[in-house]
């Protein structure tokens, strides 16, 4: 019998999908960023995530980093579909021995990172679990897109550019705790620019534009000289390392030059195009279930 | 330094809460069922909950009663605001040996009771868990409420009488996999009667109705000669155990003769009365963290 290691989790979300029905209001379904619902000029992100300790962080980490990323996760993907944090539930998962004031500093990073970057906490739910089991903490709540604004993983057209923001790589040093979700860099490119397709890099490059590429129906090429490495770090790292959570997009418009002067302080780099056909397969990235 | 066994589930929650802001369009924040946002006529619901091998089923229980389980308690919270469930998140924690049958019989009986009480699936996560943690699945996501019929914990007034449908204790013979969320019967409530509080039953009514109580600003007295036991059942068991997914609600209107031509199959028990001032404490039910 299969396990979900073995079919690994693009595997995994796809045979679940196929038996769900899908109603009328629902505008994306299961396999982007966020799921997006209602009708109108303004419509609502969806999203759930989670960090589990062992995982996502490590047990001894400090909380309010811990409760930084949980949130900043979930903002990161409000940002990739173009949208605007809104309200979210917490759910925490500890075993009864946790300090409380392990889960004060959680929430004073969860809060630190809202208050900066828009959302509020709105409700939760707490259980035990049993001795040993790793903490976890789930974030799901909702946020709002404008309809001309929505950027989905699938509207990538062949000869569009393929962009990135930041650099790519090393983020186990300490991004992956304390990386700022693109949420303004994400607006302003939706507002002033035609973002056929974009996404976060979560799981690495290499893992996420194969995805982005697909539920464009496109191939892409990218040129490995090109990629924006994180210091100290090498191409091969950059595709695979994961956790980056800088956005991944794709235009037809010429964006770079006006992208310098308003966000001097963090790059945005040309990768590659999307084209025709299947393109070039890309070794690495993360999979949830693979190792 | 105080762990949150100590604290307990009530005392954390209040002690996270009282750090958070609220906003304008928060209409109900944390501490009651689900949290309610928006403005208008139709406001939207927000929850999240999970369940965890070990804690809330048995490791080697059928995943179909699991998922059904899952999806039930958050449709359960919805009926507890009088509302309807509309589109969900669900983010599965497994460890990588974990049969992909099981996540595929997880996702049946998730779909099964949605499709029986309304709900549709939109998305989720999926996530590693390391070797020997505890399965844990989270379901998420919005529902929608009329703003003339929306119920909170909060509203009930000195004299109201407190009813709770079908019967109470012994849940973990298995009701507590297999229940019925009560989001017709709530409904109905909500439009044809005046409904002050409500909640759903899962911590037991020994901790439930005092936490409705002490919102609704009220004390309570129940009369333990009333209580509708499980067969079987000691008064103790019935106020302590817990999982019952029974509506507790609060009015000044008559409901029981209605009710008993509207749903001949469910009970439906007046078992005391808010009153002004503490009234009586209750002892027993769950505690999340204190045991």
């Amino acid at each position: 019998m299969k396990t979900v290691g073995e079919l690994g989790e693009d595997g995994l979300i796809a045979q679940l999908c196929g038996g769900l029905s899908v109603s009328g209001k629902v505008v994306v379904g299961p396999g982007d960023d966020c799921a997006v619902v209602g009708e109108g000029d303004l419509l609502t992100l969806l999203k759930a995530d989670a960090v589990v300790a062992g995982v996502h962080f490590l047990a001894g980490e400090d909380p309010r980093r811990v409760g930084w990323k949980a949130v900043a996760r979930v903002l990161s993907d409000f940002a990739a579909m173009g949208g605007t944090p809104g309200e979210l539930l917490v759910t925490i998962a500890l075993e009864n021995k946790t300090p409380v004031d392990w889960v004060i500093r959680l929430y004073e990073g969860m809060t630190k990172c809202l208050d900066q970057h828009g959302g509020v906490i709105v409700g939760g739910e707490t259980t035990s679990l049993p001795e040993g089991a790793p903490a976890m903490i789930s974030v799901a709540g909702r946020g709002t897109v404008k309809s001309s604004e929505v950027v989905t993983r699938s509207g990538g057209r062949p000869g569009d550019a393929i962009y990135v923001t930041g650099t790519l790589g090393g983020s186990i040093r300490g991004k992956h705790l304390d990386f700022t979700p693109r949420l303004e860099e994400a607006n302003w490119l939706t507002r002033h620019f035609k973002i056929n397709a974009m996404m976060d890099l979560s799981d690495g490059l290499a893992k996420d534009l194969p995805r982005l590429a697909r539920m464009s129906g496109c191939g892409f090429e990218i040129d490995r000289e090109t990629l924006p490495l994180s210091e100290g770090i090498s191409v091969e790292e950059a595709l695979g390392d994961g956790e980056d959570y800088e956005l991944l997009f794709t235009s037809g418009d010429e964006i770079e030059g006006t992208w310098g002067t308003t966000f001097p302080d963090l790059r945005l780099t040309r990768v590659g195009q999307l084209i025709l056909g299947k393109g070039s397969p890309l070794e690495g990235g993360w999979d949830h279930f693979k190792r």
